[in-house]
C-alpha cells in the first residue's frame, strides 16, 4: 500500500540524511520523494511516498518524531488530500505526427514549453496516473527524455 | 553559488540514503532535491541543487561516481537547461479580495485547483525565481500553507 507522509522538518545540514537513513535502517524503500522550502523560512515540507502497511506508517511516524529536526508528520493517505506530480517530457517530434502530438498533448493537459525541429518539451502537472497515462500515450511517439518530481501533497 | 546536478541512479534500496550521506559527510548542504521516475523503469533521475563553487561542484560529480547505483552525473550550472518548480499554495480568501486574487493568480500564470469560502489552493509552475515572486506577491493576502518540490532542470 502507498503511504503518503508529509514531514515537516527544521532545515539544517544532514537532516535528509538522518531521514532516509532513518527509512534505510527500518527497510522502508522510499517511492517518491520532494523536498522544497515552505511558507516558513528555515523549516523545508518533505513528500515522502512509501509502500508499507497501516503498522508500518504508525511506526515510521514514530521513528521521524524521535529525529530533532523534525516538527510534524501527516498521514495524508486516508485524508482528503491533494496530490500532484511534475513531469518534463521531451517527446521526439516528426513532421507528420507534430499536429497529432500537439493535440494530444493539449487533449492531456500538458503545456508545450519548447518545440524545436527535433523534439517536443512539454510540461505536466497532474496527479500520478493522470501522468503516467499520458506517458503511456506518448511512449508511441518516442520518449527521449523525461524528468519527475516526487509528489506534494495537501490537505484539502 | 548555486550548482545543479542531475544523478541518474539505479532505484535501489537505500541509493537515496548513500546519495544524501555522501553530501552530508562532503559538507555540502542540500538546497532542493527532487527525486522520480525517468523515463526507463528501475532507474531514477535526481535533479540537487547545492551551494559550492566549481571546485566543489568537480570534487562532488567524481564522488558521486564512486557510488556503484550512480550511472551519470551531469552538472547543468551553466548549461543551456530548463529549470521548474512546482508550488502548491493555499491562500486565505476574502470575499472583498477574491477577484483581486483571482486576477493577480492568473497574471502570475498560476492556477486554481479549488476554491473554498476560506481559502484558494493554487498551483503554480515556473523557475524558482518567479515562483519566489509569486509567493511575495500572494503573501500580503496570509499564505496558510505551501508546498513545492525540488527544481528539475533538463538540457534543451
Amino acid at each position: 500500500m502507498l503511504t503518503i507522509l508529509v514531514v515537516h522538518v527544521e532545515n539544517h545540514p544532514g537532516v535528509l540524511n538522518r531521514v532516509a537513513s532513518l527509512f534505510r535502517r527500518r527497510g522502508f524503500n522510499i517511492e517518491s520523494l520532494a523536498v522544497g522550502r515552505t511558507e516558513k523560512p528555515g523549516f523545508s515540507r518533505m513528500t515522502i511516498v512509501v509502500d508499507t502497511d497501516e503498522g508500518g506508517a504508525t511506526r515510521l511516524e514514530a521513528n521521524l518524531y524521535k529525529l530533532v529536526e523534525v516538527l510534524q508528520v501527516d498521514n495524508l493517505t486516508s485524508a482528503a488530500a491533494l496530490c500532484r506530480d511534475l513531469a518534463i517530457i521531451k517527446v521526439n517530434l516528426k513532421p507528420e505526427s507534430r499536429r497529432e502530438l500537439l493535440e494530444l498533448a493539449r487533449d492531456l493537459g500538458a503545456r508545450v514549453l519548447r518545440e524545436t525541429s527535433e523534439y517536443l518539451m512539454l510540461e505536466a502537472t497532474e496527479t500520478e496516473d493522470k501522468i503516467d497515462s499520458l506517458v503511456e500515450r506518448l511512449s508511441g511517439y518516442g520518449i527521449l527524455e523525461m524528468a519527475r518530481t516526487g509528489r506534494v501533497a495537501m490537505r484539502y
